[in-house]
């Protein structure tokens, strides 16, 4: 048989050196983030409580590129640059004519990209002598990702996790203790935001960003760490997309026909597609750029572009983002990460200037996808990737159909080895579709500010 | 700060493409294994039942080298070759002057390095027209590469999981099934091996190695996969330590001067070591090569060198090797894949032969190694590779008395994510150590025939 390449692999000296900031590349910039009392643009002061000074800089940057501290570099260089891999197993599997690439962040001590950003931002609050961070996080990926790299810089670091997926998924909690970290199930009785609720509430994302936000604001030696959403998270998981192009060169390909990633809060797709979208904006290649999100939580195609907060409390700044409402509660499907009422800001306007599409998807055909990759590319993804991969499958049979022989780069962020129950249920039959309303819909926007 | 290169790759053109086969090199061959019911050598006729040809031709093969076949390596480039990791953060936290490099296996389909011997064995039962594979699992690691490889080549996979790893593991089965395998609880109802124990007994490899080999002889289209022990097992896995050596020179090291692997059936450290032992047979470099096991489950330290049969009810060839007795239960250490009452012929026979030692090391101690390596290196080992890294870090300690820079070379042979009960139950103060009273290891001896 004919020797056909699998990876496409970097040398640690080939790794990118500066992350992309998308934001001086586009036609207008982001509209601010407001205050939440004064309805006025934040400034770096008003997020100096949550932030260190080098991690606002950056959220507010207008340079282009911005060099990766040599010490991030250095933990960096434990698993990255990732692979990029050629499926072609799962294309001899479809019978497509489609060259189908996917770019690996299962490598990670995480086993997924988040501490592509919870590196640096460690680093930063550990020079600005920060003892403590405080987060949250639904599926743990975030969470164990924030102690990883807590314990690499002798930080403590204290997560508060969505209680539903802290009762379904006892292991992430050891996983993040084995870090080193320290977990409580959210709503917790350690803050007024978790208190409001009763005792056993199943949480959600915007209660523990709450939670976490309340501690961090207790004292100057404990900040915050949010794991998606922001400008600067998106900027330092850059690294993927920079490392993507310089793989598919190696790969013979001269550029990409179709980029697609899952979103949740965004970065994992901004992290892949910013890149690629330089390059669109320079005219050096034409890539389709798509977003995947679950049907339960489609913040892009049936949220509002409206200001709202970051999360239940109202205790963080408003951002001008696709919005389900900063009280949605999504159905409990088991791509935990996706199930984020906002869209990263960044994401939301460039959706707006129509750089980009986006679709929605039901859990089962993810996971029906996900076991056709199991078996013929021998990763187990995580259950939010599988949103990519379902249309990255359904798009490679539409080239089947029509003969284009595309060239399709999709974000595989993670393996889906602490993520087992999901395919138990879909194994056994019991997983179960569940869209969104309209009610529902109008009910929860019903609750956003009325602002610009 | 300088920079320091964490791994050394190999691209996928400079993977092996022959297996190598230690067996020439000895200055003794090993004693060949006998009839269970003649006690006579068994010829190919007498595995014919359990193996395909090829397989049974490589068993008892005195070529230096084995040509893999291109649909093997075509598989292997799914993951091959691995990453040979320099352990900087772990030196710099112990404060050593060894260089400890570990081979890193986990980032196969199954987390572990037994696809490297699961995919030949499926490829070669196809080629030989065979329609299903029978196995056992302990731990689920052999169990789970082998549905991997049997989806990819169209094979069905029955697998037989130790009761108590089956019981304590759920999500074991359901990555086997992810897979398209299917798992039953051992000793099960479905044959005569099984049902001679109580319904619910917490099993052993052997009862499971029984029922697998049982069902296996009962059609020609059926044949059995042992994950470890036996020549060609070993063989297979040596991709391993050919891989290490090309990237020991891309390090500039001039060889090792200590390898270190756990043993538990021994296919792990075979395939890291064997290819060193013949380095050092012919002279080119001088390692001393140390096994390590489980003070629960010394067959090598503890162990008499004889006769045995391979599972608990006799239906195996007997195998001249260190045992513990083949009726021997360990106590249940969370290494399920270490709880083997023998070990590899061809580990025993080198071990004989005075070309490599061994020790034994308690579950505690290998697991606080395993927090001090996750913290620092950021992966997760599974049980088993924490003994090799517990005895990695008390040399790399006596290095630091001695000032000595030995180059030590360690296997990571796979991950801990589906073994997190392990590192949870550490984490709590509620694991407990286990030795093996004499008389608990006379009597288990007792059992053992008397031969040869």
């Amino acid at each position: 048989m004919a020797v056909r390449q699998h990876k496409y692999l970097l040398d640690e000296s080939e790794m990118p050196t500066r992350w992309y900031n998308v934001v001086p590349d586009l036609p207008t910039p982001p509209p601010p983030p407001l205050h939440p009392g004064t309805h006025q643009p934040v400034g770096p002061d008003d997020l100096a409580g949550l932030f260190p000074m080098e991690l606002i800089a950056q959220e507010v940057s207008t340079e282009r590129y911005i060099d990766i501290p040599d010490e991030v570099q250095d933990v960096y260089r434990l698993w990255r640059p990732s692979p990029l891999f050629r499926a072609h197993r799962l294309e001899q599997a479809l019978g497509t004519p489609a060259r189908i690439y996917y770019k690996y962040e299962g490598v990670s001590p995480a086993g997924s990209h988040k501490p592509n950003t919870a590196v640096p931002r460690v680093y930063y609050n550990a020079k600005a002598g920060v003892k403590k961070l405080t987060t949250e996080t639904g599926a743990g990926q975030w969470g164990t990702a924030l102690a990883f790299a807590c314990s690499l810089f002798g930080l403590e670091c204290e997560v508060w996790q969505v209680g539903g997926s802290y009762d379904a998924k006892p292991y992430r909690r050891t996983v993040i203790e084995t870090f080193g970290g320290t977990v409580h199930r959210s709503p917790s009785r350690l803050t007024a935001s978790g208190r409001a609720f009763p005792e056993g509430h199943s949480g959600s994302l915007g209660i523990a960003i709450s939670e976490a936000v309340e501690v961090a604001a207790q004292s100057p030696e404990i900040k915050y760490a949010l794991g998606s959403v922001l400008n600067h998270v998106l900027l330092h998981q850059t690294v993927i997309g920079e490392e993507a192009l310089l793989q598919l060169a190696k790969a013979g390909e001269d550029g990409a026909d179709l980029i697609i990633g899952c979103t949740g809060g965004g970065s994992n797709f901004g992290g892949l597609a910013f890149p690629f979208l330089r390059e669109k904006l320079a005219g050096r290649m034409s890539p389709e750029i798509r977003a995947v999100e679950p049907a339960s939580c489609p913040s892009l195609t049936r949220g509002e572009y409206r200001y709202d907060f970051g999360d239940t409390a109202g205790l963080t700044p408003l951002m001008k983002m696709h919005t389900l409402g900063h009280d949605f509660v999504p159905d409990p499907i088991h791509a935990g990460g996706l199930r984020y009422h906002g869209m990263a800001p960044l994401i939301s306007h460039v959706y707006e200037l129509g750089l980009m599409e986006a679709v929605s998807v039901e859990q089962t055909e993810c996971f029906s996808a996900a076991l056709q990759f199991a078996r013929t590319e021998g990763i187990v993804p995580a259950p939010e990737p599988t949103h990519a991969l379902a249309e990255t499958i359904a798009e490679a049979l539409r080239c089947k159909e029509s003969g284009q022989e595309k060239v399709i780069v999709t974000a595989l962020c993670g393996h889906g080895l602490l993520d087992l129950a999901a395919y138990d249920a879909y194994l056994r039959g019991q997983m179960v579709d569940s869209g969104l309303s309209d009610q529902d819909l109008a009910r929860a926007l019903a609750a956003v500010p009325v602002l610009g």
